[in-house]
């Protein structure tokens, strides 16, 4: 399902100007200082309309978030709720997440939210999905040593290829859970994705994986 | 569910008396003695009828199987598949698997089978469980440098519950799936519980453990 472009959507993302970067180039080598305050980093890859990042951001305001999102008509969305809530440590970086490659190095964030990607449910589209080997060498470069991914979806057979991709590139997993609403887990943040399949009773896959140079 | 007593249980225990190990401790230090010809070892825990443990030793001759089994009632099935196939490389092991942890040192096994064991679903019983750590360290001391261990269920629970335990063991995981009959796995060999949870179309959980200092 395709979003048809919002009404007014440039003149709704002017007025969010300072909250969304479009040029991630002018950050190579310190993405961090995207922010005016110094602090740990966690990013969203892929936020959506920012339900999951906005209120993740609330409760933790000694963290900046850094919320990454292609589709601009959902990106605005997300722009707005973090304006109306008036928090200074969420920006939102506009565009594809590959167009992080392009940079050298980077100062690195403590944790990386998948929440909910795409699936690319063709075989010959698994490159794309965002746990994908190919992807993974890029949440290498970004994570700290003691960084996690944080990953949750729906889609059981993404899920069962992202156990395997993670575990063989080496990952070290923990808190597999195979029914996050049902599970022991607690202070979950549903992305609004989320809060329509919690409501038809489907389970939600969650687990955390992070680089064994990371130890 | 317990099974009553067989008809003339003893008389057809004895009849397969060449084919079943009562007491570990002869074997202290060797296990392989066990068999007459030297050859790499493969065990499974808990073999229940037998139909796993009769067919991969039927497709693989160069391979001794050990299959490790509580129940003399189950146990003599077993027992009887192995003698009416005329398999030279399939020995049982009739008591709990406790038992193998009065051995000190052990010559190594290459590839231990755990298939469909009791998921122990009351949490004040998960130490029981065959995934877990306890049972893991078990496994550790039995196992080869390159050793496996190859893990299937219908539990989902207890699927959850082993991948977790793997993982926090800091074991390396491959060939996840989560609906073993409609996946990529070729050469799958049944159990007698397998074909009937086949039968009903429910998932099989399967998965390959190895320890990290195995590699």
């Amino acid at each position: 399902m395709r979003m048809r472009k919002k009404k007014h959507l440039d003149e709704r993302l002017e007025a969010c100007s300072n909250l969304i970067i479009y040029d991630i180039m002018p950050y190579n080598g310190d993405i961090k200082a995207i922010f005016g305050e110094e602090k740990p980093m966690y990013m969203e890859i892929g936020c959506g309309k920012g339900r999951f990042i906005t209120e993740t951001a609330k409760q933790n305001p000694k963290i900046n978030f850094l919320a990454v999102e292609k589709n601009l008509n959902v990106l605005v969305l997300a722009a707005e709720k973090v304006k109306e809530a008036g928090l200074e440590n969420v920006k939102l970086l506009a565009g594809d997440v590959n167009m992080l490659r392009e940079i050298d190095s980077v100062t690195k964030c403590e944790r990386i939210y998948i929440n909910f990607c795409d699936p690319w449910h063709k075989n010959y589209h698994a490159k794309r999905r965002l746990t994908h080997k190919n992807h993974l060498e890029l949440w290498e470069k970004f994570l700290s040593s003691s960084g996690e991914i944080h990953f949750k979806t729906d889609n059981k057979n993404l899920f069962e290829f992202s156990l395997n991709s993670f575990a063989e590139y080496d990952m070290k997993l923990k808190n597999i859970t195979f029914d996050l609403h049902n599970s022991k887990f607690c202070g979950n943040i549903m992305t609004e994705y989320e809060m329509l399949f919690n409501e038809k009773g489907q389970p939600i896959y969650r687990c955390e994986a992070a680089f064994r140079g990371a130890e």
